[in-house]
């Protein structure tokens, strides 16, 4: 009897990246193991949720297979009483299923950009400490198909285009280190996998304070758009999500090309050839161009390029258009100038 | 002292957009009237709702100073008992805000596609048959800002990538004909605008009645995502539309250029040349060459397009990929041959 399917299918997820890892390291099938490089070690990162036990479960069960060496990672973020204990659970039962390294880091949590930036950006600074000091060559995140759902409706809300709708990519970080095998792979699934496979879960008191945007929208707003549209809304949203980001990468490569032909011999922009190109490969060449005179890209909003554009489109003698960052875009005989201060 | 300021923003919504119609019929301000050509006809197409009574009365206040025409025209779906007395009931409304011609048709709403679908393909029918009865260059519609949110979700909800996003178009139909100069004004402005200038308004039950997908959106689904989100959600949508459309018809003149070059001197497609394109640019050459061999565009889905287009990035020998419409795509001696039967 094989496993449970909920289980089957989280080690085939894991081992298709873990495939592609190792294939990644220069390893061969079928060599003998002194011709081989060294194991590469993958860590799991985790949380003691359902969603990322079942990632280090799958993990423990298919890396010495495919001649990997794994490890996890839990980070202690110290916002509630406790935590520390918490995470030494995580790492109890990270050990007992066989992973090594198994640690804890503790960080500190700033304010920038709301609570839940600023946790993310204290975890991931702490993720990548830690593979550094192992010389673990990934990472693994247990983001499920509905986080990546999440994602893409808290993009849709900015209004800010198609690549804030292309949610979470597969593969992300420095040289790739960041890899999310459960994208296609729903929450339910992994949580009966963790019951199928007798691994207790913590359910983070975070996940249902409706304090978070992400947790409103999963308990709110999300169950409330699948009764009005369907079940198939979230499949449908992670679906988006990927053709979303290869057209945001297909024209942002085109923006790349286009800006080089739009510069005259001092490397100015030109009005008239802004105006020959499509709005959507203008729009990027323009917000290409706000950042490289140092406007910050995160500040940086759609309305703020609209503006722009009609320097281009709907001239009428407008004046200069402050943009973040203290970097002004205005019109001066024919050219663009975009600079700071 | 001016209008009530949901008034001024209804009219001046309407008078840009008879502005651009009145500009593009070759009329010349301030050239004598029998220099002019003859004064173009616009109609208004109102259901007595709120935002269609609201665009009837701008275009009745806004034609006469701009030398255009108004008249407007109701359709009687007959999907309601009483529904004739209704519509008879609209067009003494519109009669009373001066328009002329002002008029009534019957439609037969057939099933094809589902009741939303089928009213509306009726609807448009018999809207285009009375704008080319009446010689009318622009038919104006009614739809809000709401309503392109809700577009939007449900093209969201197909998960068939940044087309089904672009929502309506500001100009659509044959030669431009229709026109939606409402798609920036919100709801709230329309009826507003109708209490200002007291004009009575009828609530259309389908609009309320849970069986209908867009009511469900509308009346649940939207409030919850604007309670997760906050409540710039509609304006977010909306925007989400105008960009996907730009970005939806940039990488479409894109594929369209590509398509050329990716075709062997007998004109069949090239496995290795469609390889080198970009997946999203591949994607859609892939799609028109699907739709171009017969499969109806309606029914071609993205897991159809990446069914295909898996035959060039992963191929290991896989058979024939069934399409809609009996069209069959194979891989042949590295050429891909898509074609019915």
């Amino acid at each position: 009897m094989g496993p449970h399917p909920a289980v089957a299918a989280i080690r085939l997820a894991v081992r298709r990246v873990l495939t592609d890892i190792r294939d990644g390291q220069g390893r061969t099938p079928g060599r003998p193991p002194h011709e081989q490089p060294p194991s590469p070690l993958v860590l799991v990162a985790c949380s003691g949720g359902a969603d990322s036990m079942a990632l280090a479960s799958a993990l423990a069960f298919e890396a010495p297979r495919l001649g990997v060496r794994a490890g996890g990672v839990t980070v202690d973020h110290g916002l509630q009483a406790g935590s520390d204990l918490r995470a030494a659970e995580v790492v109890l039962r990270l050990t007992e299923l066989g992973l090594e390294p198994a640690e804890s880091v503790a960080v500190t949590v700033g304010r920038d950009g709301g609570p839940e930036a600023a946790a993310r950006d204290a975890r991931y600074a702490a993720l990548d400490a830690v593979a550094e000091r192992h010389g673990a060559c990934a990472v693994l995140l247990g983001h499920t198909r509905d986080d990546q759902a999440e994602t893409v409706l808290l993009g849709l809300a900015r209004g800010s285009g198609i690549r804030s709708l292309s949610g979470m990519a597969a593969v992300s970080g420095a040289d790739g280190r960041y890899r999310r095998p459960f994208l296609q792979v729903d929450r339910q699934t992994a949580r009966k996998a963790c019951m199928a496979q007798s691994l207790p879960v913590w359910d983070d008191p975070h996940n249902t304070d409706p304090a978070y945007t992400r947790s409103r929208l999963r308990h709110e707003g999300l169950p409330a758009l699948e009764k009005a549209l369907g079940k198939g809304v979230v499949e449908a949203l992670a679906r988006t999500a990927q053709l979303s980001r290869d057209d945001a990468d297909a024209l942002d490569a085109w923006a790349g090309r286009a800006e080089a032909g739009v510069r005259d011999a001092d490397g100015r922009l030109e009005c008239a050839k802004l105006y020959e190109l499509p709005p959507a490969v203008r729009r990027r060449v323009l917000r290409r161009a706000a950042i490289e005179a140092g406007a910050p890209a995160g500040s940086l909003f759609a309305r703020h390029i609209e503006e722009v554009d009609r320097l281009i489109t709907g001239w009428r003698g407008q004046g200069a258009i402050n943009l973040p960052g203290r970097v002004v875009a205005r019109r001066q005989g024919g050219r663009l100038v975009i600079r700071q201060g």
